[in-house]
């Protein structure tokens, strides 16, 4: 008998148990480990336990604070990328949130950090000499490959062999990373075609949430989403063409941006329906904090990255539009005013969230600031307009890289390219979209504008406030309406940052005994709803403004996490 | 026997007549009118002699200079309405360069602005108060149709009836311009679906060059530059796909620049293949000097478009990139460098240009500038790029409107579009192309970046000086190679601006007798070309910057034709 290929499950097996084996045996968990639900919460005294001091100390530091002291001297980038791959490789374990790890390679170039530190008498090689940064798996990064959660793309380029790219090429803005002195040092996973708002791929399985294993991390970037709420990595890039950083950011208690598109480098990543300029994916950090955001992108825009990225706009950090604010209205000297929108209408929100969007709702009147009702054109259109960018081109891209493997798609994303391509939009029926798509936004912009009159300021609305999902995160398997509340920022390409507000509690967010559900779907989401089993998921909401506001929203989602922590 | 419905033809007559109809007795040019050859040039002192001293100093004014005296209360808005309304019907009368007429319309509008200006003791309605401005036929404004010299849509709103849209809604640049106190007053001519480099449609013929007319105006704005160049509108707003602004630009004498998408708003123009966004369209003024351009962008950024047109970019005026500065390098304290691009290599520049390029060479390095010869990824690889988007619809678009009326497609426009619709690309294959268009704009980013090893400077090439066609202007009905010049720039979306240099003189750009064509094209364009025929025709060239640099390139320009006057 001769013999036979291996099958697309056995590579996915290797692949799978390969990235394991790169743990080093130091840093293995005890066996058995414990079950999901025996320990749902692995975050915080739980991780500790398998930390130093000194590993906790500089773990759980955030960005402004690691990058302090490494420019200073204080900590060396080698400790600091060390401690960092031990509570990632730690994550791994208990979440399954990585795709990638090259620790060794990360603490080799922290050395060389440390050494050019010391011999030039303590320069550092930027603004943030040592620290590290983790990146979803559509980055490419010397050394290491890149899967996207496919399984016929191990051992290629984005599908290819014998390209010369392999392992060779770096994305631009892990080329900008490393020229600011960070070091990447791990990469996340990912749901393959990274068109899902859940972490599931055949290659690492399901990606849990740390603060409650029983539920999801949240997705496409729900690897970075896990990692950094574990604090294996201090930040991490994911990107977003529907929801996919704003989503694990939220289901994992994290702060997390999307950008507009052009204003991030995406150059040289792999990404699904790459050409799909309609409604185009965008890059964007997450962190434990608005600060941490603010400090990455100010310093990736240091790169000039319009130089490098032909997508890119000409548009460096604008401080001005950054300060830290005080928060209320009387200190600040002026009335801000939120719009709200807190339903979709078709799953309304569950008691969780309708709790966190109560508190920031008040909150805001509280301190003085103005909130109208935002009653904009359709979000339903806008997410029926971003599914027509998701399936112009038949799924042939979808498909053509399943097809490398014969792994089949996963029902998750089967709403979007059922089983097999079918027929493509031909381009004068793209291009009668892309007028549709553009009315949407003149519409969008229209009565954004007109919000003025409204306003005691005068001005029209300065930002949206708006739940990620109806749901505080997804549990695991279980089938769930997620996408009305997403997409919409996508089809308007506006500037949109989550931000944490409480976790469930079983105490207060009760079951609605009396709830008149809207429709079937929101009857289903509904009986889902078990505030036992969701016990300390996160809840975050997010803050929307205008195309490539990022400066404002960022210090508005700081000016209000700031006075949240005061309450 | 019934009536028979009129033939597009009649339909054709009768709104060119009804054009004409709308000039004013007294403003009609005696007949008969001498030949174009017997006249070929009707600039200066010959339109002269139809307008009083009075209508010669405001027509023969700079924007800054109008506005100037009208925002201080020197001219009235009315007599500079009226008096260039006067020189525009001339203009029309003797170049066909006007598509709308609107004259009565305008100077109604100037009286309300001079009242307005009376009753408020001298303030003006902004900073263009009184300014007319003429707009290609794309652009909607109240009370006046738009044709886009399609037959079809006489009588329509782009081809459709009955929308209610048919004479009311503007152009969101046509809005602005209002705002800022600008008045429209006509529409100029284009040939029809604005993919021509000459300016000819069914409806009002050819639009000839005012300054040789023997000579095309160029396209597709040829009716804004043969219009600005008789000083029948102090400035006009053209479209630029493919060279459309720069080509009548240089043709007709004048500056003109090709903005970067997104710095300008185009919202509610018509257009053609509408929603085609891997190459769009973008619009740019014409006018007498780079200064008129650079008020006419500073005064519409002042609009804030960015939060009426969702395309454009939030870029304000940067007055750091645009200060005036001295041209020598001495006085300016630094050395610029500039990329020399003479040649596409299909054909060669013919006498006239490639004096103008050795002339501006020559003050380049006078002025202790550096020179490099710009060796750039393949332009014809990027017309090549270019043509893909032009046809990616398979005709689709144009041959729906030409449909409308069953005129026939003009013969040159018919190597694009044939005489039927094709088979259009499907979603994957464009999601193909606009990769393989990345990939050419990372490609020459990254040339562009590689010539800082070049330069005095340090710094990266400042702009590239290129040939906006390989000859002067073309000779009517020539059909002539005018495509490997301009739409590199398309391809790239860099900023591009045209200056005007010389002109035709036949004492000095004697035909090469010992010329060695590169190829039959090349010979067929150097054996037109005809130093008697051609004479007093301008020649300008272009300077490109990166994508929204306007600021800079506009700058540049001008400390250029300030060295160039003093030469």
């Amino acid at each position: 008998m001769g013999s036979v290929a291996p099958s697309w499950q056995d590579k996915a097996a290797a692949k799978r148990q390969a990235v394991l084996d790169l743990i080093p045996v130091a840093w293995r968990l005890p066996q058995p480990l414990p079950t999901y639900k025996a320990q749902k919460d692995v975050t915080g005294a739980y991780v500790q336990q398998h930390l130093s001091p000194r590993e906790i100390e500089i773990t759980e530091a955030d960005v402004a604070q690691i990058v302090a002291n490494t420019t200073a001297g204080k900590w060396t980038a080698t400790e600091v990328v060390t401690a960092f791959c031990h509570r990632a490789a730690i994550a791994h374990q208990l979440t399954n949130c990585l795709h990638e790890i090259f620790f060794s390679q990360a603490i080799a170039e922290a050395k060389l950090l440390d050494a050019k530190f010391a011999a030039s008498g303590g320069v550092p090689s930027g603004p943030l000499h040592g620290l590290p940064v983790s990146f979803k798996d559509q980055f490419h990064v010397r050394g290491v490959e890149t899967t996207m959660g496919y399984v016929g793309w191990i051992g290629t380029f984005e599908g290819k062999k014998g390209t010369g790219k392999e392992k060779v090429v770096e994305s631009e803005l892990v080329r900008e990373i490393r020229g600011l002195g960070g070091i990447p040092f791990c990469k996340t996973s990912l749901p393959h075609t990274v068109m899902s708002g859940e972490t599931w791929n055949h290659i690492v399985g399901f990606t849990r949430n740390p603060n409650n294993r029983l539920m999801s991390s949240g997705g496409s970037s729900g690897g970075e989403g896990s990692l950094v709420s574990m604090k294996g990595s201090p930040i991490g890039f994911g990107t977003d063409i529907g929801g996919s950083v704003r989503i694990p950011a939220a289901f994992c208690g994290l702060y997390g941006i999307r950008p507009s598109f052009g204003r991030l480098p995406y150059a040289g990543a792999a990404n699904s329906m790459p050409g799909q300029n309609s409604i185009p994916s965008v890059c964007g950090p997450l962190a434990g904090s608005a600060a941490s955001l603010k400090l990455m992108l100010k310093a990736v825009l240091t790169q000039e990255p319009w130089l490098y990225d032909p997508a890119v706009v000409e548009l460096p950090w604008r401080d001005s539009l950054a300060a830290s604010l005080p928060a209320s209205a009387a200190e600040l000297g002026e009335v801000l005013t939120f719009g709200l929108w807190e339903s979709d209408e078709t799953v309304a929100p569950t008691p969780p969230v309708k709790r966190a969007f109560a508190m920031v709702k008040a909150l805001i009147e509280k301190l003085g600031h103005q909130t109208i009702e935002w009653q904009p054109p359709s979000h339903a259109r806008a997410s029926e307009l971003a599914v027509v960018a998701y399936t112009a081109d038949g799924g042939a891209d979808v498909h053509h890289h399943l097809g490398l493997s014969g792994e089949p798609l996963q029902w998750r994303i089967e709403e979007f390219y059922g089983t097999q391509p079918f027929q493509p939009k031909t381009a004068d029926k793209l291009y009668d979209y892309n007028l549709e798509l553009f009315q949407y936004r003149q519409d969008y912009m229209n009565y954004w504008n007109s919000t003025a009159k409204l306003t005691k300021s005068g001005r029209p609305v300065d930002a949206i406030l708006a739940p990620v999902a109806p749901i505080a995160a997804i549990e695991l398997d279980k089938h769930t309406h997620i996408a009305g509340y997403t997409p919409w920022v996508n089809t308007l390409d506006y500037t949109a940052a989550v931000f944490p507000v409480t976790k469930v509690d079983p105490a207060i967010d009760l079951v609605e005994e009396d709830y008149t559900p809207l429709n079937d779907v929101d009857k289903a989401i509904h009986e889902e709803y078990n505030p036992q089993i969701q016990e300390n998921t996160p809840v975050g909401l997010q803050l929307v403004g205008r195309r490539l506001q990022e400066e404002k929203i960022l210090s508005l989602v700081e000016m209000l996490s700031a006075a949240l922590a005061q309450e």
